[in-house]
């Protein structure tokens, strides 16, 4: 049993945690939550404080924290007595949060990769490069350590781990299909953080087939795809974290990532890339001035937060996993539709946020009952399912099945 | 008469002005150039030196000025005795060395309208806000100003006289077109400074007609032409220089300026203008970073006179004027054919440059034989355009005429 939760992070993503957070604080207890700029966290809270959020009375307190300052952290951990840390900041301070976790004994939970400011897209698998280092460490000393607990990477390896474990013997295949068929009505806007979100496409394709790596550019390799609510829509195999730990624990299989992307998404992204604009290598200008070109076309890009009070539409997210059963090929497709003006209604955010956070929420829940709470580092598909998509169903994101030609939910 | 130039600016189409310089120092005497930068001078002398493009041993010798600081530039005009001074610096400097000209008495020739960095597309005639203001004061002590004096503004506004002159009673319309029909194998390029390229479209596009000033805006107003060499190309109504002085020269006519463009630099654009990557107000990055879009853009495209070696194809500049002859409806198009690859070999510049370029030292040796020393400020159309033909047929940019059917030299 663990409790008392510190949020690290001001984003919209943060904001959903922090509303998950507080409309279950009877199981998370106190809540902190704390970001390089003080005043963000606070207008969380207030979003907090508007919808009357909190289940019961109890403490949530907004800090300042440098998170690439690892001590820092830690000491903000023994301060406010928080035994669950987690982290929705940026993802280049994962390994000093995770560093602060480990030093204090707090469980450690993320929602995306480390990153490295200085490098795109390194070598597979990724979690190989910074996290899993971590693991012998975490292990040694029990501290819970659960890494990508966000919508994909998170709650997609659960569908894949439910899948293989319910209707296969043999798994063959896993490809995780992410559509946002929502509109924010803007000219062009990224859901997350557009540095994070363009150094996604900006490196190489990573995937996993015939038990190897192999490798393709972004946009070379697209399909239709045919998904329940949100229709045909056309998808791109991507670079993504989950494939880097699927393809470790489901080796036998191949294991593919395809993100949705509308024509026009594509044609900007080009343009951008085409003219070097989505470099995070500075560039000089005529003036002498030195600019990270992704750096300055985030700062011209709507905030990812601000499109939630005019999104519609859904997004849908699933995995079609395929294998043997009794000798006989199976395939089963298990998702979760969610829809961005109902995120907004519920927690001020829109659906992309909504689905990366809920899920870090679901997973610290089950850290503070100790189903989860592992005593050292794992991905999701090593934990059992069952309780995640038990509390997902409670607290916005159930789980369904389409099998056979039948769509239920997935404990119907 | 008129001798010894002084050029201001040293980028593609400076080392034109400098090659046609030292084509004709028996004219034009002892040369002189300077920019901010001295080495880009030095480089330009270097490639003059290695044509041997001067015509007869003489002075070409480089300066550094900052030419926002107009009493330094006086001092300059002083120091190296210059009676003639060709500005081909940014359009940021011309009133600073206008004035720096008035002050020591030398012509002053330039090629674009005087720009304030800090605004974009002001009001109409834009003459008005800046350059004319000093006309009666040119006057006064006797000062040649010659404004706009490259291809368009320049050698365009020679065409509409000349076509009016020559060809009717009454002008009714003057239709200039600018098609660069080239390819320089870049994915994406401006033909000039990028900064003064993007800023030609990002405004309001003015036009003159039923004897007011009308507004559109950037590719809203597009059509097909189908002009000598380049064949059949789109066009779009433009705001540009010469529209305003011609306005005011014939306010009985309509004036319209097309620049043609490709569908892909039209996408780019586009994608740029509506992510705010053109403006040049700055904008805040998350690291506190202050960045003007613009420059940035600017930085991350090729050079301009980086395009010049691999440029091939041609550029066609024309205007199509429209009006009446004893009575009976007459229009003529008279026009120039540029090659890029033939601009290379000749002085090391890219077609668009040596269009721009060539025409300002075709003024200069008008105002160093007298014909064209006004004493005064003029724009081109106020000037006889048939000697400004004459040299220009001689080095490099023959003047040619469509009238009923036949396609002739001006002068045939």
């Amino acid at each position: 049993m663990k409790r008392n939760v510190l949020i690290i992070g001001a984003g919209g993503v943060a904001q959903v945690v922090a509303h998950k957070c507080a409309q279950n604080n009877d199981i998370l207890g106190d809540l902190h939550i704390a970001s390089r700029t003080k005043s963000k966290c606070d207008a969380i809270l207030q979003t907090v404080a508007d919808k009357g959020a909190m289940k019961q009375d109890g403490v949530f307190t907004s800090h300042a924290v440098d998170a690439m300052d690892s001590a820092a952290v830690a000491a903000l951990i023994r301060e406010v007595g928080a035994q669950i840390v987690i982290n929705v900041g940026t993802a280049f301070v994962n390994m000093t949060v995770l560093d602060a976790c480990i030093e204090t004994g707090a469980a450690y939970i993320d929602t995306a990769i480390h990153e490295d400011p200085e490098k795109i897209c390194e070598t597979p698998p990724w979690y190989g490069n910074y996290e899993w280092k971590k693991r012998a460490l975490c292990a040694e000393k029990g501290v819970t350590a659960i890494l990508g607990a966000g919508f994909d990477p998170g709650v997609v390896n659960a569908f894949a781990r439910y899948a293989i474990d319910t209707y296969m013997d043999e798994v063959t295949s896993i490809d995780i299909v992410d559509i946002n068929a929502g509109s924010h009505g803007k000219y062009f806007a990224t859901n997350f953080d557009p540095e994070i979100n363009f150094r996604e496409f900006t490196g190489t394709v990573y995937y996993w087939e015939d038990q190897k790596w192999k490798e393709t550019s972004m946009f070379a390799s697209g399909r239709e795809w045919d998904l329940p609510v949100v229709g045909k829509q056309k998808a791109y195999q991507s670079g993504h974290d989950e494939v880097h730990s699927l393809a470790a624990n489901y080796p036998q299989a191949d294991v593919r990532f395809w993100m949705g992307f509308g024509d026009h998404y594509i044609n900007v992204f080009t343009v951008l890339q085409n003219l070097g604009l989505l470099s995070e290598k500075p560039v000089t200008t005529a003036e002498g001035l030195e600019v990270v070109p992704l750096k300055l076309v985030k700062a011209c890009l709507p905030d990812p937060s601000s499109l939630a009070p005019d999104y519609t539409g859904n997004t849908c997210i699933g995995d079609l996993v395929k294998g043997t059963k009794d000798g006989a090929p199976v395939e089963v497709f298990v998702y979760n539709v969610a829809d961005h003006a109902e995120a907004y209604a519920e927690v001020g955010s829109q659906g992309i946020s909504y689905t990366a956070g809920v899920p870090a929420v679901a997973a610290a829940m089950l850290v503070a009952s100790g189903e989860w709470d592992a005593k050292t580092m794992k991905n999701i598909e090593e934990l059992d399912p069952k309780p995640f998509f038990t509390i997902l169903d409670d607290i916005g994101l159930p789980t369904r099945v389409e099998f056979n030609g039948k769509d239920t939910a997935w404990n119907a």
